[in-house]
């Protein structure tokens, strides 16, 4: 049983920003970061003075092995004019910016500061498919990568284990793929911004226009079963089970809960944080689940007092189809071995009860990898102010959402709740 | 100027330890953490359950480039049977582990956790020096290291600027580098434990040996003079002012100040935390000083309400002997363009008014990057605490040390500062 804990000083969301995420070949990480900063300053009601920022927290995982430059901290906060107030990074894999926002969280909960910018960026798809692969595999630990054990093949694995414990069969992850892509048809940030009927559609129509044979697939799940249209992976993921290669940036404003009104009358309050470490799938006794997972969430409710069912809405860490699903049970909006039914029956959908990546999550939105938590938060922000536009979630008296992001085979995972009072 | 900065909670220091620091072809990172894990452990006087650490924050650079893996919170973390609680990388270039030390403080002062270890690690003798010199850079600003300005360039110009505006010469850095092996003579963990001297005698003996023409030296400075001895790395940078390559890590147990009796009689206190971040040489008015470590003092000496001359004694990053004159004036022990002098003086020395680097520094003791910034903390704990044996400072109510850390061109700087009370 855990400890509940407190922040002794409470910590207020008055801005969020996001650049389009997407593959930009043209665009580095300064550009994009820059994107979402400038957002970021627009969205706060009563405006944001740079020169309050008291330091910078960035998230990025792999532009030092990729783009060949480390030591982001300062990089950034010289774009953004912040030199020389202090600016740190932390890594967490594919989690990296999540730690951001929880350091920005404790700085000011400390005392210490009153305004501090936390978001992360990353820079991806100026290397192949094949180096990016071996690249993220490093988030792995060595019991994993080392061996050859890359990410789809991970999540190959755990689908398999759950299919066999628990019934699910691929037709279930194909629920997910379709509810994420319905989603981020209705977020213009989103890299694929269509659905898999519009994919679909298209594919029908280019065959037409081509004249080549036209495919008769009957619905959508036709389409995904037709290992034409959507290849194997690491079985049973499919390539419609798989988040994107991209680039991209986020951030959030942070501030000290007893300023929050003089930025805006509309700010988020941080309720629950909460984050756990993972050891590896090689030393799970069960690797349907994260334990860290577990633990984060544990921590994030045990602060907030909230319970699973207070949770209105989440972004969930879905770098695969099959990540949403374990999530689902982890962090216990449904019980272990339902959370394929509950996506089945529609509860996660942007219109039923409980819905889920809302954004188009990582399989749809795009996953630059240090760049997630931070726009999964930017979700969060949007949707609370009820500012999502089309994708708005259509839940009255909207109060409390969150985010959950996972790094590595769970090596980190976090647990953000934020609400409205 | 600065806003007085305060923390919501006290934070103390309970233990410390620190692993050998050498090239240990045969050690991993995790080898090396277990060594400083190990001695940390026994170093805390009422003894400390490693079940009652809440988090870890570790402090790595070059991992994941240098040894193809990333993600080394979770890693650190299930080494130490920390997991499923929470590890966190941070990276700050050479201060990645002084950024780990602040963010422990910073979560133990927010009120959400009571007990946090903190530390870093890195593994760099299985890369060639070439592979190192060049992964280093990967800390510069992208105006420095990708148009091919490696670090002893950088303080090579930086040298080369304050001879010229100073009058100093390279008979200076000569007693930065005597001074610093006099003291590393007196560290067993340091990885050069031996004085110029020593060094110059054994080299004499060998030639005596080997039956060669035995070298005349005058003194250590004349065996400095000796391009055979010292040659020229990066005008007027020489071998002697450059720190090694090194592998090692250390590690710091911090505690919410309420409860330190329980685990020491004589804990130590986070006086004042202080970091700037740089914006690299290219954008500096004057390159004979770093901002960041300007603001990172101003920070912390007003947190603390101590000024430079109640720092008794204080490690300062010295990855070049160049690099610690700099920042002595940085940090206001001495005025601008009289680092050098005080150094001619003896006042640095291990019996003068102001020791500094009683380890050995960078320069002698080693420099394992992200395990600097805990390492130079671990020296300010065993002379805080009269435990430095041959090297104790000779002050009588010893009560104040600091710590300062650098990364990159000044991207990143930190100053620590810790008392008794």
């Amino acid at each position: 049983m855990q400890k509940r804990r407190k922040l002794g000083r409470g910590v207020a969301v008055v801005g969020a920003g996001m650049s389009k995420f997407g593959m930009f070949k043209d665009k580095d990480s300064k550009d994009l970061f820059a994107e979402a900063f400038t957002e970021m300053l627009s969205s706060v009601d009563k405006g944001a003075d740079p020169n309050d920022i008291d330091a910078l927290y960035l998230g990025n995982f792999t532009n030092d092995f990729f783009m060949h430059q480390g030591h982001w901290g300062p990089i950034i906060s010289d774009l953004i004019g912040l030199a020389p107030k202090p600016a740190t990074r932390t890594e967490g894999a594919c989690a990296s910016s999540a730690l951001a926002f929880r350091e920005g969280v404790f700085a000011i909960a400390s005392g210490f500061y009153d305004v501090v910018l936390v978001g992360g960026v990353e820079e991806m798809s100026k290397r192949t498919t094949e180096e990016v692969t071996e690249g993220l595999a490093l988030a792995t630990v060595p019991y994993e990568g080392k061996v050859g054990f890359t990410f789809p093949g991970v999540f190959g694995a755990l689908a398999t284990a759950y299919f066999e414990r628990y019934g699910a069969t691929r037709e279930h992850l194909m629920n997910v793929t379709i509810k994420s892509h319905n989603n981020a048809r209705l977020n213009s940030k989103a890299q694929f911004n269509l659905s898999i009927r519009d994919l679909m559609n298209s594919r029908i129509e280019r065959a037409k226009k081509k004249g080549e044979p036209v495919p008769t697939w009957a619905d959508e799940k036709d389409f995904l079963r037709d290992l034409r249209a959507n290849p194997v992976i690491a079985w049973p993921m499919h390539l419609y089970d798989c988040c994107p290669i991209s680039d991209g940036a986020a951030c959030i404003l942070l501030v000290a809960e007893e300023i929050a009104k003089n930025f805006t009358d509309n700010p988020l309050y941080v309720a629950g944080i909460g984050q756990g470490s993972g050891r590896g799938l090689h030393a799970a006794e069960d690797i349907t689940y994260f334990e860290a997972t577990r633990y984060a969430a544990q921590e994030a409710y045990g602060m907030s007092g909230l319970k699973p069912e207070d949770i209105q809405f989440s972004e969930v860490h879905d770098c695969f189809s099959m990540a949403e699903i374990v999530h689902l049970e982890d962090l216990g909006f449904f019980k272990p071995g339902e959370g394929y039914k509950a996506v089945e029956e529609g509860l996660t959908r942007l219109d039923g009860p409980k819905p889920i990546n809302t954004s188009g999550g990582l399989k749809c939105k795009g996953h630059p990898v240090g760049a997630t938590g931070a726009s999964q938060l930017y979700e969060v922000w949007k949707q609370l102010r009820v500012e999502a536009g089309e994708r708005q979630v259509p839940i009255k008296d909207l109060r409390v959402g969150a985010a959950h992001n996972l790094g590595g085979t769970g090596g980190t995972c976090t647990f953000t709740i934020l609400e409205r009072r």
